[in-house]
C-alpha cells in the first residue's frame, strides 16, 4: 500500500494477521530506507512495528491516550497519523520532529525526549480521566531501561497503590540505551525465561477463591499458600507485588499473542502491566546483530553493508577526548572512579571501561543516584568523575545542590553535550546548565575552548581538592588542535585574553569563541581593535581581569550558547553592580527566554541571532565610532 | 547514668540487654524533657532508640558507617556521640544541629535533611571502601517513607545488582512523615502481617541447594519451584527479587530479635536488608497515640498533657490560608485538584481532603512523580494545584523544565516555606527557587505581600490559562490583615506602588515589603523621600513600571531573601542592560553565595546583613546627599 495515504489509523482494525504481517514488512522498509538517509532512531523503531500496529489496531487515538516514553520510538506511531511524507524531513530545522510534539498531531497527546516521564503522565490523564467521569484507556509505553528511572519507580508504586484502569506496555527489549543493569533488570530476566503462565492465571485466581475464608492464624497462612502459588504460576510476581496484574511475557512480533494479551488487559480492572518483548533493530541485520547498541541513534548509513556514512579525518569528538584522558590519568591515580548514567557509548566510555572495568559504573539511567553516588564515593577519599549529558544533568538538581554543593564535596562534572545539540531538539538543548548551576554555592564551572585546553581541564577537576568542580563541553567534534602531551593545571578562576584590543572586550568560553574571533577579524579591516577573552571560568569569574576590564570602562560584550536569564552575562552584571562599576556599558548575547526546537546548530544560531554578523552588528552599536575617538 | 559524660559508643559493647533496656529508658526521659523546650523531631527519635543503641552496639563507628537518612532520627546517635550536653542549643543559632552534622562529629559520616539520599551516599560509599580494598560495614538506616523517593529506589536496583556488602536497616514505623502511600508501602504490610520466617531461611537455602542441578527445561522448572518455596517462607519476596537477602520483620523494640539478626546480617554475603518495626512516639503517650503524626516535628510542649504551647491570638499560617482558598474555590470549580507529596499536614491540607478526598492526591515522597503528574493532569483540561515546599521543589527540576514550562502546561504551584525557614537549616532553606525558576521559560513566579493578596494569588493562579504558574509564600504565620470576601484577579506582571518617593525605589516582596517600609520611615525622619514597589511578580517583571522608574533615574534598590546569583535583583540589571538604561544606580540586597545554617530567621537575616538598619545605609548610599540635591 501506499503508506503516504495513511491518514489516522482506523483503517488497521478491518486487517487481518498477514494483511498486518505485510504492512509491517512495509514499514520496515520504508524507515530503513529513509533513516539511511536522514538518520535518526532506527533501532528502537524497528523493534515497535507490531506493537504499535496492535496498540492502534485495539484502541481509538486520540480517545484513547498513547504516551511514548522517551518518545524517540514513535515513528510508526507518526507514520500511521499522517506523517509518513514528511519523513524526508526528520529532525531537521522545520521538520518532523524525532520525538512525538502535540503540534504535529492531535494524536500525540505527550511529548518527551527525556525517559521515564509516561508512567507519571499518564497517571495525570487517568486521574483526568476518573474526575471528569469519562471513559478512555490510558496506555504508556515504557522501556525497561527508563523503567528503573526514579520517577517511574515512584509513578509505578503510586499507580499500584490507586488501583486505577491504567495499562502499562512495558517494551523490554533487553537493551535501553545501553546493556541495561539493575536488579529490576535481573528480574525480568527471570519472568523472560519463565515462559507464558497467563493462560492459566484465571483459572488460578479462580481456584484460589474457592479456598474458604478463614479466621486468624489460618487465614494468615492461607492467604500465604495462594500467595505463593500465584507466584508458581506468575512470572511477573514482582510487578503484582507492586499491585498490577502482570500479562506476560508477550513476544513483541507476534500479532496473535499481542492481540490476546491486549484483549485481557481490557477486560481488567486495575491497574494492568502487559510485558511485551521485542527486538531493537528487528528487521535489519546490520541492527539486529549489534550487541553494543550502536543503531540506537545513528546518522546516514548505506543500506547494503550498514556502513556508516561519516566524514573522513573529523577531529576527535569531545567525549572522546574526555575520556581518553581519564583513561590516562586512570593509570598513575587510583583515585580516580567514572560514573555514567546508560551512556558508556554515548560519553565514548567503552575503552574506558575495557581497561578500568572494576572503576567505571555504569548506573542505568538514574541520575540522581548516580550523583549522590559520586558524593559518597567523594566522602571516602575517592575522585569521581561523573560524565553526563547537560540535559540529563537537570534531573539531579537537588542532588548536585542538597548532596554535592551544601556538603562540598570533591566530585567532578564531566557535562556532554552543552549548549545547542542539533536534531534532538527543545528536549535535549544543553542550555539551562550554566544558569542552574552558578548559583549553587561551592560549584566551580568552566568550559575549554578547544581540545587540548579540554584534557587540561580534567586534568584540573581532578586535581581541585576544595569541593565540586564541573567542565561543560559540547556535543560533536572539536577543533583538531595538536595536543599536549602532558597534562597542565589551569588556576581556578583564571581567564585568557586571545586577542588584544582597545575598542571593546569580547568574554566569552567554548564553542562561541570561533564567532567572536571572525568579529574581530573582520572588524580589525573596518579599523576597530577588539579584545577577545577566553572566559573559560564561568565560576568563579577572573575577578583581578574583570576589575582592569572595569577600570579601563571600555564596552564589554558577553556571548553564551545558553540561556540568558541568570547566565554568565548577568554574572558580569552581578560583578559590576557588586563593585560598583557604574559606568561600563555591558551587553550580553546568547540565548532568549524560550526553548529551541530541532535543526542543525548553525541554522538554531541563525534563529536565535548568535553569529558572526549579529556579534559585528552588536558590537558597532556600542563602540565608539571612529568620529567620537577622533 | 549520667548521659551527659557518654563520649563515644564504645561503652554499649559490655552492656547487658537489661542494661541497655535502662539506658533506653533513661534517653526517652532526657529526650521528652529537653525538647519540651527546644521542641524537635520527638516521635521518629523516640522511635529509634533501641534500634540506635543495637547498631552502636554491634558495629564500631566511625570506621562502620551509619547514614541516617533525611537525619531527623539521628538524635540518639548524637547523644551516644558526646553531644548530650549540647541538646539545650537544638535547632538554635550555632546551636546543635537537627540533622547530621560532619562538623559537629567524626562520627556524621553523611549529612542529609531531604530523604531518600541514604542508599545512593552508602553504595558510593561501599564501592570507595572496595576499590580501597578496606573492611567495614556500611549501615544506611531508611524509613519505609524514604524508600519511595525515587532516588532510594534507583539505588536499591543499583545496590541489589552490584551484589556487594552493604546492610539497609529499613525502619518502617507504618507511618513516615504522613500516612504512607503506595504500593511498596502494601508490601510492607503484608510483610508485617506475615509473621517471621527467617529462622528457618538458612536450612530453606541448605534444602534448596541439594535439589540436583538439572538442565533445559525441567532445571526451569525447578528453579520457578524453589523460587516459589522461598516465597511462602520469606516475606520480604519483593526485596528479595530486588537482590537483596531479606530478614524480619523485627520488632525494633527488642534487643534480642534486633541483636540476633544484625549478627545474621554480619555473616551474610552480598546486600541485606533488615526490616525493623518500629514505633513512633514509643514511650510517650500522648505521641504513641498521635494518629495523624502530628508529633513529627513539634515546637514546645507541656510534658504530663502532651498539650503544646503555642503563641496566642496568632494571625493564620501562609499555608492554612493557601489550603482554605483552595476549599473555598473546590466547591466551585470541579477541574481544581490538590496533589501534595506526603505533606497534607505540614501544608494544612486536612481539611481539604476531607472535604474533597478524591480531588486531593497524596502521592508520598515523589517530588518528581507529583508534578509529571500533574502536567498529564493539566493535558486533560484540570486545574492541578501542587503543593510543594521550596526545597522539596528542587527534586522536581527536570520536571518543571521538561514536562510542564517546555510543554506550557497549565500547572500551579504553591512553593510553600520559600525563604529562610529557620531551625531546620541549611538543607530546608527555600532561597533557591528564584534562581531556578526564573530562567524557565514560559513560567509566571508571584510572591503575595499578605494574605489576602494570598488568596487573590492563589485565585490568580488557577484562573491563568497560559501556561505554568508559581505562588511562593513563607513559612509560619501570615500578617494578620483583613480578608476580603470574595476573590480578585491581579493582572499578570504588575505591581503596586505602596509608599511615593522620589529619593530612590526600593523593589522587594513578600517578606522583605516589611524591612523596606520601615527603613523608608526611618528615613523619612531624615528628609529622604523613599519608594517601595510591591514587585509581586517576580517573572514577568512589571515592564511599564520598570521603564517609568529607569527614565525616573533615580537609584534602585532590589531587596530579595533568596539567593543573589541569578536572582530578581539579577533580572532587573538584566532589563537594565536589554534595554539599555546605561546610567541607572542600581543596587542589589540578598543571600549571598554560600549555604545559610540553623537558627531564627531574625538571627540569620542578621548574619547575611539584611535588615532595617542595613537597608538604610545601602540607601544612603545611593541616594543623592541633601547638599547635592540643594
Amino acid at each position: 500500500m501506499d503508506l503516504t495515504k495513511i491518514k489516522d489509523p482506523s483503517f488497521l482494525k478491518k486487517l487481518s494477521n498477514d494483511e498486518l504481517d505485510s504492512l509491517a514488512l512495509e514499514i520496515r522498509k520504508f524507515l530503513i530506507e529513509k533513516l539511511s538517509i536522514t538518520g535518526g532512531h532506527l533501532g528502537a523503531n524497528l523493534g515497535v512495528v507490531e506493537l504499535t500496529l496492535a496498540l492502534h489496531q485495539h484502541f481509538n487515538s486520540p480517545q484513547d491516550k498513547l504516551i511514548f516514553d522517551v518518545g524517540h520510538q514513535s515513528y510508526i506511531h507518526k507514520m500511521l497519523t499522517g506523517r509518513t511524507s514528511q519523513f524526508d524531513t526528520l529532525r531537521q530545522y522545520k521538520g518532523l520532529c524525532g520525538f512525538p510534539k502535540m503540534s504535529e498531531s492531535e494524536h500525540d497527546v505527550w511529548e518527551a525526549g527525556h525517559s521515564s516521564t509516561s508512567l507519571s503522565a499518564a497517571m495525570g490523564m487517568t486521574i483526568a480521566r476518573d474526575v471528569k467521569g469519562e471513559d478512555n484507556f490510558i496506555l504508556p509505553i515504557i522501556g525497561d531501561g527508563a523503567l528503573t528511572g526514579g520517577m517511574a519507580l515512584e509513578a509505578l508504586n503510586h499507580i499500584g497503590h490507586e488501583k486505577k484502569n491504567i495499562i502499562v506496555i512495558l517494551n523490554d527489549n533487553e537493551m535501553s540505551i545501553a546493556n541495561n543493569v539493575g536488579a529490576l533488570h535481573n528480574a525480568l530476566g527471570r519472568m523472560r525465561s519463565a515462559g507464558k503462565y497467563n493462560r492459566v492465571k484465571d483459572e488460578l485466581e479462580w481456584l484460589m477463591k474457592k479456598i474458604p475464608a478463614v479466621g486468624g492464624r489460618i487465614a494468615q497462612t492461607a492467604e500465604r499458600v495462594k500467595d505463593s502459588m500465584k507466584y508458581f504460576m506468575v512470572p511477573g510476581m514482582l510487578f503484582e507485588e507492586f499491585g498490577f496484574t502482570y500479562y506476560g511475557p508477550v513476544d513483541g512480533h507476534d500479532f496473535n499473542d499481542l492481540q490476546e494479551n491486549i484483549q485481557y488487559a481490557k477486560k481488567t480492572d486495575g491497574p494492568v502491566l502487559i510485558h511485551v518483548i521485542t527486538q531493537k533493530g528487528k528487521g535489519y541485520s546490520p541492527a539486529e546483530l549489534d550487541m553494543k547498541d550502536r543503531w540506537h541513534g545513528v546518522g546516514p548509513y548505506k543500506i547494503d553493508s550498514g556502513e556508516k556514512i561519516k566524514p573522513v579525518n573529523a577531529p576527535p569528538a569531545w567525549s572522546g577526548v574526555v575520556s581518553g584522558a581519564l583513561q590516562k590519568i586512570a593509570r598513575t591515580d587510583n583515585r580516580l572512579t567514572v560514573i555514567t548514567p546508560a551512556m558508556i557509548l554515548g560519553s565514548k566510555l567503552d575503552k574506558f571501561q575495557e581497561e578500568f572495568p572494576d572503576r567505571l559504573f555504569d548506573v542505568g539511567i538514574a541520575e540522581q543516584h548516580a550523583t549522590t553516588m559520586a558524593g559518597g564515593m567523594a566522602t571516602q577519599g575517592l575522585k569521581p568523575f561523573l560524565v553526563i549529558y547537560s540535559t540529563f544533568l537537570q534531573r539531579a538538581y537537588d542532588q548536585l545542590l542538597h548532596d554535592v554543593c551544601r556538603q562540598n564535596l570533591n566530585v567532578a562534572f564531566g557535562i556532554d553535550r552543552a549548549g545547542l545539540v542539533g536534531a534532538d531538539g527543545e528536549t535535549h538543548q544543553g542550555v539551562f546548565d550554566i544558569a542552574f548551576l552558578r548559583h549553587l554555592p561551592n560549584m566551580v564551572l568552566m568550559m575549554p575552548k578547544d581540545e587540548n585546553e579540554c584534557q587540561h581541564m580534567v586534568h584540573t577537576a581532578l586535581e581541585y581538592n576544595d569541593g565540586p568542580i564541573a567542565m561543560r563541553f559540547p556535543r560533536g567534534n572539536a577543533l583538531g588542535v595538536p595536543m599536549d602531551t602532558s597534562f597542565k593545571q589551569i588556576p581556578i578562576g583564571s581567564w585568557e585574553v586571545l586577542e588584544d584590543g582597545t575598542d571593546a572586550t569580547i568574554l566569552t568560553f567554548g564553542t562561541t569563541i570561533k564567532m567572536a574571533l571572525e568579529a574581530r577579524a573582520a572588524l580589525k579591516e573596518k579599523g576597530f581593535s577588539v579584545k577577545v577573552v577566553n572566559a573559560r571560568f564561568i565560576k568563579p569569574l577572573d575577578e583581578d581581569m574583570l576589575h582592569e576590564l572595569m577600570i579601563e570602562n571600555r564596552p564589554i560584550l558577553t556571548i553564551e550558547e545558553a540561556i540568558l536569564q541568570g547566565g554568565f552575562g548577568s554574572a558580569i552584571l552581578e560583578f559590576a553592580e557588586t563593585h560598583n562599576y557604574k559606568n561600563v556599558d555591558i551587553q550580553r548575547m546568547g540565548i532568549p527566554d524560550k526553548f529551541v526546537e530541532h535543526g542543525d546548530v548553525p541554522e538554531l544560531l541563525e534563529e536565535i541571532g548568535l553569529t558572526r554578523d549579529t556579534v559585528i552588528d552588536k558590537l558597532k552599536q556600542i563602540m565608539p565610532s571612529k568620529q567620537q575617538r577622533a
